[in-house]
C-alpha cells in the first residue's frame, strides 16, 4: 500500500495545521465582523451544472465522480463514454454559491452576504508546483449592482490580510467592460473577445510579444493584433488614457467610483491601481475584476470580479453579484516562508507517568489545563532523548509524576 | 441548470453553519486541551489503498474518480471496466491516518495522539435518510497497546460531548477477542468468525432470530448458529457470564481494566457498559470497540476501536492503534432537535444607509464591531417590512444612518 498522498495533495503536520486553523480563524472572524455570514455547499456538484458554468480553463481541469452499478454499466454498454460520469468535484466556490442561491433563496434576505471558506479541486499539473486540493476563502455579496459591494469585499479582504500581518501589498484593479472597449477600438468583433481576453491573460507571463505571437497563431487577424500590441507599448495606461480611446464606456465611472471610495477608506495601508491587462481566467466574469498582489511574490494571492448572468441560470431572472476570494494555499506558502508565527499561543506541556500512574496524571493534567496544553505520556527508558524529541515538537515544559517539584522548561 | 444539492448532500443555511461551527469549536478545543493535535489529510486517497484496508461493507459504498486524458482511453480502449479509476472518495478518517503515519512517521513522536474533523464520503441510499458527504471528528492514539489510551481516548470524547451539554448517554464497550472466543465455542471456525460477525451486529435491527435466519441463509451450519441464539436468550449477558464460557480469554481483562479505570475517571457522569453483541462495521477492528448511545435516539453517536494491524499493511511493522470518532452529523441532529442555542453569541445590528451614506456607515460600523457583529444594508423603501425580515434572519437591533438615535431592538 502507498504511503504518499495522491499526487498534487498534500498531508499537513501538527505545526503545520496549528497555523494553517490559526490563519483561517482570523480570516473567518473578520469576515464574520463585517457583517458576513457562513454558508457551506457540498463538494460534489452536478456534472451538468459545472460543464455549463462558464468556467474558462477549469473546466478542463474537472476531477468527475465514477457512475456506479446499472447507471455505469449501461453507460459502458451503449459505449457512451461521455456518460460515465453525472457528478464532479467543484472547482471553485462561485458555481455552488450560484446554486446555493437559487436553492435557498426563499429563506434568504437581500443583498444576501456571505462567507465560504472550504476545499475546491482542480486536476492542475502537479508538476507546475500547484495543488489539486486547495483551500479558496470567499466572500460574496448576492443581489445588488451598486458598486458599494465591490467597495465593501475590497475592504473586508484587506482587513483580513493585515489582521494575519500582510504589509505592502496592492489591489489592482479592471472592468471586463473596458476591456472589451479596448478590443473593440483594436477591431476585433464581439465574438472574439472572449478567446482573446484568455490570451491576453497571459500578458504578466509571456508579454506583449508572446500575445501577438499566439493571437495570430490561433488565426486572429494581423491589424486588431497591432493595434492592441501598439497600445501596450505605451509607458503608462491609465483610465484616462482609456478614456480617449474607447469614449463613453460604463467601466470607467465604475472603477473611478470604486478606487476613490477605497483610497479614502484604506487611510493609505494599500494602493489600489487600475491595470488594463487583468483580466481573471473564468469566464463568468461581467464587469469589475480585482486582485491582490504582495510585493516580492510573482502571482495573486486574492482574486475576483462581478458575475451577474452566473446565478440567472439557476434562477431565470438576473441576479447581480460579486465576489472575492483570497488563494489559501497561496498565503499560507508566503507567510511559511516569513517564518509566521501564531501570537500569544497557550504553552504546551508533556507529563510523563510510569506504570499505575496513569489515572493520577489525567487529574493532574486537568488541573493543568486551566493554562497549559497539556499531552500525557508513558515514560520511556530514556526519558533524556525523549524530551529532545518532545521539544522538537514545541513542547515548552516537562513534568514527570511523582518526580518533578515543578514544571521544568525543555530547552 | 439544477438548483438542488447533488443527492445525499446539503446546503446548509446561516444559522447551521453557525452552530456547526461552534458545535466543531467546541469538539477540537476540548480535544486540544486533551494533548491532541490537529492534522488533516487529503479527501482523495488511492484507490488501491482504500480497496486492501478491511473496511467492510464500506468497501461497496466508495466514490470513485474517473481517470483522465490518455489512461482513460487505454483503459475503455482495452475494454478494463476495473481499470477506470485510481482515485477515490475517503469513506472514513482511519485509513488516512493510518497513511499518514507510514508517510510522517519520521517526524512525530510516538505515542502520536492527533484529531482529524473531516469530511467523508458513503455511496449510502439517501432513502434510508443516511447522507453521503458528512462529517466526523476523530481522537486516534498511534504507537500504544496500554489499556490506557482506550481510557484516555473514552474520557477525552464524553467530556467534548459533555461540554456541548449532551447528558444520559451510555458508552458500550466490548472487544472482538470476546467475541471471536464465544464464536469458536459456539462451533464456529475461525475463518468464518468475520462473516458472522458482521451479520451478528445487526442484532440491534433484526433481533436474534432475524440473526439466526440470515445465518443459515448464508449456509452456516446449524448447530453453531443454535448455541449461539441460545446464549442470547440470557436475559443479561456480563463478563463473569461470558468468562465461565470462553475461559481464559485476553479481552475480558482488557475490558475490565478499562471500564475499572473510567468508572472511576468519570465520577458517575456517565454509564460503561459491556455490550457482548458490540460489533461494529469495519473489518479491522483487532480488540476493543466502543460506541456511545444517547438516550432516546437510536443508533450510535460515537464508535471506534482498537486497529492494531491496520498501520503495519503500511508499514510493514505493526504498530498498535486505537480511535474514537465522533459522528458529527448525527450530533448535530440530536442537538437541533432539542432546539439548541449558542450559549454567548455576540449579538448582531443591521445597519441601514440611504444614497450617499455609505462610506458613514462604513465608519460607524467598524466602531460598532467592537461590541456587536455588524452588517450593512442599503435601506429599502420599504423599510418596516425589512426589518421584520432581517430580525427573521436572527439580528437583535438595527440602525438608520442619519435617523436612528441609539440602537433600536428588533421585535
Amino acid at each position: 500500500m502507498k504511503a504518499t498522498p495522491v499526487k498534487g495533495t498534500n498531508d499537513y503536520l501538527p505545526k503545520e495545521v496549528r497555523i494553517r486553523d490559526y490563519l483561517q480563524e482570523v480570516i473567518l472572524k473578520t469576515y464574520q465582523e463585517g457583517g458576513f455570514e457562513r454558508i457551506t455547499t457540498p463538494i460534489l456538484e452536478d456534472m451538468e451544472n459545472l460543464d455549463k458554468s462558464d468556467g474558462g480553463e477549469n473546466l478542463g481541469l474537472i476531477f468527475k465522480i465514477l457512475k456506479r452499478g446499472d447507471k455505469l454499466t449501461k453507460a459502458l454498454d451503449q459505449n457512451q463514454y461521455d456518460q460515465l460520469s453525472d457528478i464532479g468535484l467543484r472547482y471553485d466556490l462561485t458555481l455552488p454559491l450560484s446554486r446555493y442561491y437559487a436553492n435557498n433563496r426563499a429563506k434568504l434576505v437581500l443583498p444576501f452576504k456571505c462567507i465560504q471558506m472550504d476545499r475546491v479541486y482542480r486536476a492542475e499539473r502537479p508538476q507546475k508546483g500547484r495543488l489539486r486540493e486547495f483551500m479558496q476563502c470567499d466572500i460574496d455579496i448576492v443581489g445588488t449592482s451598486s458598486p458599494d459591494a465591490e467597495v465593501e469585499l475590497i475592504h473586508t479582504t484587506t482587513k483580513a490580510l493585515m489582521a494575519l500581518g500582510l504589509k505592502d501589498f496592492t489591489v489592482k484593479i479592471n472592468d471586463r467592460r473596458i476591456l472589451r472597449g479596448i478590443l473593440s477600438g483594436a477591431g476585433f468583433q464581439e465574438d472574439e473577445q472572449d478567446s482573446v481576453c484568455i490570451v491576453f491573460d497571459k500578458l504578466d507571463k509571456i508579454g506583449a510579444e508572446g500575445v501577438a505571437k499566439e493571437l495570430l497563431e490561433k488565426g486572429f487577424d494581423k491589424e486588431p493584433v497591432d493595434n492592441l500590441i501598439k497600445l501596450l507599448d505605451k509607458e503608462e495606461i491609465t483610465l484616462d488614457t482609456v478614456e480617449t480611446l474607447c469614449g463613453d464606456n460604463p467601466g470607467i465611472a465604475n472603477l473611478r467610483y470604486i478606487m476613490d471610495a477605497v483610497e479614502k477608506i484604506s487611510s493609505g495601508a494599500y494602493q489600489v491601481v487600475y491595470e488594463m491587462s487583468l483580466v481573471r481566467g473564468q469566464g463568468y466574469y461581467t464587469g469589475t475584476v480585482f486582485e491582490v498582489e504582495a510585493k516580492g511574490f510573482r502571482g495573486a494571492i486574492a482574486g475576483g470580479g462581478r458575475y451577474d448572468n452566473l446565478i440567472g441560470k439557476f434562477t431565470k431572472e438576473d441576479i447581480p453579484a460579486v465576489g472575492f476570494s483570497i488563494g489559501f494555499e497561496r498565503l499560507f506558502g508566503i507567510l511559511m516562508e516569513q517564518d509566521y508565527q501564531i501570537p500569544e499561543e497557550k504553552k504546551r506541556v508533556a507529563l510523563l507517568y510510569g506504570s499505575g500512574e496513569f489515572l493520577d496524571a489525567m487529574s493532574m493534567a486537568d488541573k493543568l489545563r486551566n493554562d497549559y496544553q497539556v499531552a500525557l505520556f508513558e515514560k520511556p527508558k530514556k526519558v533524556g532523548k525523549y524530551l529532545d524529541k518532545l521539544k522538537e515538537q514545541g513542547y515548552a515544559y516537562f513534568y514527570i509524576m511523582n518526580q518533578s517539584e515543578k514544571l521544568n522548561a525543555l530547552d
